[in-house]
Parts: C-alpha cells; structure tokens; sequence
C-alpha cells in the first residue's frame, strides 16, 4: 500500500463541494472514481480543507493510499484523462510515508478572496469573483481586518453548521490589496471555522462600502453573537489557495 | 441622432462570434437586442474587429446611433442589465461625434494569445487558453517570431475565406513572454488578415515544441502558400485586446 499526496486543482462552480454527498456532485467523489476506474480499488480521498459548494481550488493537498503500484507520472496523467469533462486536475503526484494526513499533518491554510469592483458585471470572471459594482475604500478594508488579526473567539464569523470544537481560532493575517479592477483579500491560519472567510469578507465589504465603521466590525466581532455578522460574501470569488506541511 | 462609443467586454465561449448570422448567436446580435429593448429604435452596431466563434474581448471597441436622447451611465446601466444572462459586458460608453467609426477611425488592433503550459488540463481557464502539455521553447518562439515581424505578404498566415484586399500587412509587434505556468504572445498591427494571428501562434507552437526551427518561420512566410501553415491555433487562447484611434 502507498500513500499518495495530490495537488489538486478546481473549479467549484459545478460542485455541491469537495465532501462526497448522495446525489450531488462533489470533487471528492469525482477524483475518487477516477482513481478506481484506474486502479479497480476502493479508495477514499482526505483533504486539507473541505471547499463548501462554488468555492476553488488552485492548490488543494489531498492524499489517498493506493495499493497497486503506480509511478506519479502515470497516477496524475491517468486521474486527469479519466476526469474529464469535470473541471478539475492533478498537478502533481507524490509518494508520501504513511504518517502523511492531508488534514491532520497541516499546519497552515491560505485562502484568497477576489471582488471585481467595477459598474460592469463579470464576463469572463463569471461565477469566479464576487461582483461589486460601487467603488470600495481600500483602506479602511485594510484597517477594519486588522480587528481581526490574533487570536480570538470568532463566533460571529462562524456558520451555525460549524462542527469545530472550538469557537477560537487565531488569525495569522488578513490583508487587502487592490489588483487592477479586483479586491483581493489573503487569509492565512492554522485552520478556519466554517465560512469563517466569506463571514470576514462579507463584513468588510460593508466597511468598503462605508456603511459600517472599522470600529463597528471590532464590535461584532467582540459581540460573538452569529446576529451581529454584517453579511456572509457569495461563495464565487473564494479560492483555496494552499495547504502547508511541516516537511516542505 | 447621438453617436455613441462603446468598449465591450465578452467571453466568446458562447458565441459564433461577434457579427450577425442568422440562426447563431452572436456578440452583435446580443447587444443590438438589448439596445433596441431599451430605446425601441432598430440599431447597427460596428466594431472595430470581427472575432471568430470563440474568441474573447478585454476591450472591443463599438459604435451605434441613437435618436434617443440617453445619458452615458444610463446607456452603460441598462443596456447590461438587458444583456443578462450573456456573459457580454458594456465597460464604458462616451459621447463621439460623427466622424468616429469604430471599425475605419482604427489606426490600430491589439491582440493577447494566451498558452497554458503545464501537463494538467485546465479547470478554472477552461475555454480560456490553449492548452499545451509539453515544455515550449520561449526563446526560439521569440526568435522565429521576429522573422514574421514587419511588412510581409501573409499569405501562408491567411484564411481561404479571408476578404481582405491584399495579402500584404505590417505586423508592428509580436511577443512572446513566460508568465508563470502560461506563455503569451502581444501582437500588434493596424489591421490583420482573417486568422492571422492564430496561424502565426499556431505555427510558432510548432518551433516552441522543437519540430520546427526559427528558419523554417521565415521559409513557411515567404512561400506565400496556405499549404505552409504549420498550424492554426485554437480560437480559445485568443483575446482582442484594444483598438487604438487617433482621438485617444
């Protein structure tokens, strides 16, 4: 038996998500069939961050144990041939120990969030940004995610489905940059609650659009009350960006 | 009668292209639909350049008359809202006078090719790029590529159905860069013959793969022979740029 790690990337728009569920489509699900109509083994995939519905993928870690023998080469080209027409790919294949878990061995996630701020809906961007047709102040963005840097109990950014144990998670940094016509915002932590991204990115886009205070999102979060939560942001413009391993 | 200027923004995917066929659709068809919905009047819009099915635009410049008297922001508003769901967008619309004309004012074409360079199929870029497996040569792409620089009788570098007057055209520019996993070529001229651009790509991936050398550019250009096409490029990877005029 080997123990494979895959980078993984996605387009999530035609997914019901990464998880495996009866009768939706989902990436897992999709990767995993390619892997047993190759290999005529039952397999099961793990990740490093479970994606909700419309949410992508540049570089997911996942892993799964394989027994027949492989080379990457062939493991990756294979997947990929079989998984089309989903819009997804292997970018890479690699031989891990057996004490490599794409969850538990991951010790730091990256997400990025793009707003295409401009009057004209998306195009070409469709179902990949949030479209915000009012011009945003960058900077009191900028400011107001400082709030959220640390640790801290983020309740009010955390969907009422959430199964972590602990409302407390500590925020390595948020930064907001303006990139062309685009917002993006680069979030990084050990681990998130659920939605805990679209929560944060939903709220300071009511501070881009000045209807809420940097101040005010200090307060909602010290709150730790899921009704103070400014808006939850649409799945589209969210992108998992990358997992990191102690051994890269 | 109001002259108005419009730059367009598309994703061909859904297209047979920008002009007006019957029974297909089309960028023209779209907007002059929308336009017609809003002031009721029977429009003829102009563009500054044909694309084929499949071909995108960053910035396509257009013009169209109106009796009714419109406010640009108005135009721009409500005609994308009318071209909902067609991913086509109005990125700007100004008052011209009457001497504008999209297609013969134009003293200039800009064209982007875009390559995905990786061995994964694309998933977000689906559509959007050329994909190509194998490494590409950049270096002897930008060597063969000056050869095709310059005044030249394109012939080998034209469509049979073609109706351009003459063969013979300056290409301005055509470069060829690395940007991370893709490889773009910005072309430039005043105008182009009918699948020039994806014939010249098309031909320069052949050097890029290493079946071609640079020479064999120069010798495919001056046989002035259809027949010595090395190959024409799909329509996914290429992008209408902008259309320069004089005014601006």
């Amino acid at each position: 038996m080997t123990r494979w790690r895959l980078t993984v990337e996605f387009d999530g728009g035609p997914f019901s998500g990464w998880q495996r569920q009866d009768g939706a489509p989902s990436i897992q699900q999709s990767i995993e069939e390619a892997i047993e109509k190759m290999t005529g083994e039952q397999v099961r995939l793990h990740c490093a961050g479970r994606t909700d519905a419309g949410v992508h993928g540049l570089a997911m870690t996942a892993h799964v144990d394989i027994a027949k023998p492989l080379d990457a080469h062939r493991l990756r080209e294979g997947v990929n041939a079989l998984l089309r027409p989903d819009p997804i790919a292997v970018l890479s294949a690699s031989e891990v120990d057996d004490e490599f878990h794409a969850r538990f061995s991951c010790t730091g996630r990256r997400y990025l969030y793009r707003i295409l701020n401009r009057r004209a809906p998306p195009t070409l961007l469709r179902g990949q940004v949030w479209h915000i047709g009012q011009d945003l102040d960058v900077e009191a963005m900028a400011e107001a995610a400082k709030h959220l840097e640390g640790n801290h109990d983020f309740t009010t950014f955390r969907s009422v489905q959430c199964q972590s144990d602990s409302p407390v998670k500590t925020l390595d940094s948020l930064t907001v940059e303006r990139v062309g016509e685009e917002v993006h915002f680069h979030v990084a932590a050990r681990s998130f609650l659920h939605h805990q991204v679209r929560s944060m990115v939903g709220t300071l886009s009511l501070v881009g659009r000045g209807q809420w205070n940097p101040a005010d999102v200090k307060d909602a979060l010290e709150a730790r009350d899921r009704q103070q939560l400014g808006l939850n942001a649409p799945p589209d413009g969210l992108y998992f960006v990358k997992a990191l391993y102690p051994e890269d």
